[in-house]
């Protein structure tokens, strides 16, 4: 405990030089960091070894396994990443907008640094490289604690890192990692309200909420993703079918995949047979209620567990519906607000979709699979907000910076 | 509890309803509410004389008893208030961002409601008003949870408006007051994750970080002013004398008021005492460090507690400081991420306190009593955010919404 309030001391002390820093100065420290990470692949890569070796003693699953190994070519991809967002245009300074009042003040509100920022994270390390190269471009302090398996990685990441803030002569608390790995503490991180601005979590849906429960820091939840496909009467059921084979297929593990089909009962008599046949090569798990099973008698009855589920893999459910009121009642019923489309040639229907969809992201004639950071343009993603406040759906730079307001005058006071 | 899921369920029907209404429906029920309030006069009167009659019976402080007053004027003013609001131009359906991708995409970034808001707050009947206008206006259905001296008032109040919804054909649960005044149902009510999209707590900083403390919900703070005015060498000292009088003692009582003077070494002993002259007819209470107590003989020394406090009331503690970095380290310490001020005719000092002060409004040359949504040009002012997330510094319509992308496409499916 005393610990961490050291840190948070030291994180906000580094923030406040990290908020006076230049662009020019934030990306010749970034390209630093990645250089020191390129020359420190053989510590990282040792680190890592002892990681893995410990997982494995320990019976680590074999895909929790996959997400901790590290090679020289994903070391290298994180040193990419670093210089990537030294390329990425600088947030804090941007003038979000600005007037003046009828007595001539002249008020500017201004991009500006949250401050300091916690991350929490499971397994994988290079969150910890990502996460530090964004938030320290967007001008915060950093505080990491990853999961335990990956601790040895982490720290010789961090290392590396911190060797750069060092060459540069920039604050090394900058860049922090918490080395002990206990709930307790993990517990006193989401409640250090005195020197966290906010915590990101990173994780399982279940590891998230976990989270929300126990944070007093305020948290920008990243989401779990049930997302649904709704083809209405009349759609081009050619589109449809390959905007459900990219969206369940193209990568099952993600949150904007695709895990349900909302299908208008007048076209499900010719859909499924098509979007079956399509999905065959991927060997994906169909589950359907009564009337789809009519349509496909090979597939597995769902249960009421199953609109709520996000599978994240080879599994795909269907629900036939009687008109849009009906698909939409499903889907604000049991979606995460993450993302969902329609397929539909309807003009009203797609209004009314749109409008009455409680998402992150509603597509027309499109896949979910497009919500993200780097198809939105931002450059960059720190993760995909299903909350509403503060930032919702991909989060970029932007959305790990606060505002404040200028505000210049010539004397005036308040009548 | 079971009381508080089944209104957290009602208002989330509500809110679906409230997102789909066009601003002049709103609007009008904005006015239907006005002429409603208007009308139960007789009766919001006659319940507010039973909250006072309990609250002089219970020994409620004079000054607590004069905020939960209600007069023919102060109802009046809360019906022109919700006029005013029906005024104002509706946040909901702003298109924020807009573009299109490289392969067609048109990505929109558009205004919609939260959803479901929840007020807690203390004795004041006319915040239930004037948070139902607000967030009737943007979009959202609210729980009202007001302090227990004032619950016949709100309960008349709240009836009013719900009468007007009635009449007007909308979910009457949009607006929703618990009447169970106890703590165990406040507390539920900030651990209504399922149902709340955000909660608002406005009244002391010590009821305000009890919120923070307990809430599960997403918090916004509103705020506490610790308020700073520096004098910086070389300015006009005048110009200094008269907004220092202004923000000390125009409104005291509020957050925006000044509350510690921060003076140049170099000016002091001229200013000082002009500030004390000016002072005195407003009787404030002066305290000081030894250095200004050697000016002015006749202040009270300040405590290490003084530094800290947000007085709201004609106490002032005066702080001299050798120097710019001095100031904004004493600054950045106490402050409570409020407002601050400096005087000064130097550029370069301008420009650093701006950057370099950590507060959600920083001023020039100009009172700190102008953080407010009215003087913003906000229209209306639901609280002011003293917290980095979300919104930061007075929140009108807009900071009470949130946004989604809608994107629309013809096929696009992810490489």
């Amino acid at each position: 405990m005393i610990q961490l309030t050291e840190m948070g001391q030291n994180a906000k002390k580094a923030a406040q030089q990290l908020a006076q820093l230049s662009t020019i100065q934030k990306n010749q420290v970034l390209k630093t960091m990645a250089a020191s990470v390129r020359t420190n692949t053989p510590k990282i890569l040792a680190a890592n070894d002892m990681d893995m070796k410990n997982a494995q003693q320990n019976g680590v699953k074999k895909v929790m396994l996959d997400r901790l190994k590290l090679d020289q070519s994903r070391v290298d991809s994180m040193a990419d990443g670093l210089e990537h967002v030294a390329d990425l245009a600088d947030p804090i300074g941007e003038v979000v907008k600005g007037w003046t009042t009828e007595t001539g003040l002249a008020i500017s509100q201004v991009r500006v640094p949250l401050g300091v920022i916690g991350m929490i994270y499971e397994a994988r390390p290079n969150v910890t490289v990502d996460a530090a190269g964004l938030t320290f471009k967007a001008g915060s302090a950093v505080i990491l604690r990853g999961g335990k398996e990956a601790l040895q990685s982490n720290q010789a990441l961090v290392a590396a890192l911190r060797e750069a803030l060092i060459t540069e002569s920039v604050a090394e608390d900058s860049i922090q990692l918490i080395t002990d790995t206990s709930h307790e503490t993990a517990t006193a991180l989401m409640q250090l309200t005195e020197y966290l601005d906010v915590l990101i979590p990173r994780g399982s849906a279940k590891f998230i909420q976990m989270v929300v429960q126990k944070a007093k820091v305020p948290v920008i939840e990243t989401g779990s993703g049930n997302c649904h496909v709704y083809v209405d009467e009349g759609a081009d059921l050619k589109m449809a079918t390959d905007i459900i084979v990219n969206a369940k297929t193209q990568r099952p593990s993600v949150c904007n995949a695709m895990e349900k089909l909302v299908v208008n009962q007048k076209v499900a008599d010719q859909l499924l047979p098509m979007v079956a046949k399509a999905l065959q090569p991927f060997n994906v798990d169909l589950r359907g209620d009564e009337r789809a099973k009519e349509i496909l008698p090979n597939i597995t009855l769902a249960t009421e567990a199953d609109w709520g589920t996000e599978y994240n893999d080879y599994i795909m459910a269907i629900k036939i519906v009687d008109n849009l009121d009906q698909a939409i009642a499903h889907i604000n019923h049991y979606n995460t607000k993450h993302s969902e489309a329609i397929v539909t040639n309807n003009y009203a229907h797609s209004e009314r979709f749109t409008k009455e969809i409680d998402a992150a992201v509603v597509y027309v004639n499109a896949s979910t699979r497009f919500t993200d950071g780097f198809e939105f343009g931002f450059g960059a993603e720190i993760g995909i907000s299903t909350q509403k406040l503060h930032a919702r759906g991909p989060m970029g730079l932007n959305e790990i910076t606060s505002t404040k307001y200028v505000i210049r005058g010539n004397g005036q006071v308040r009548k």
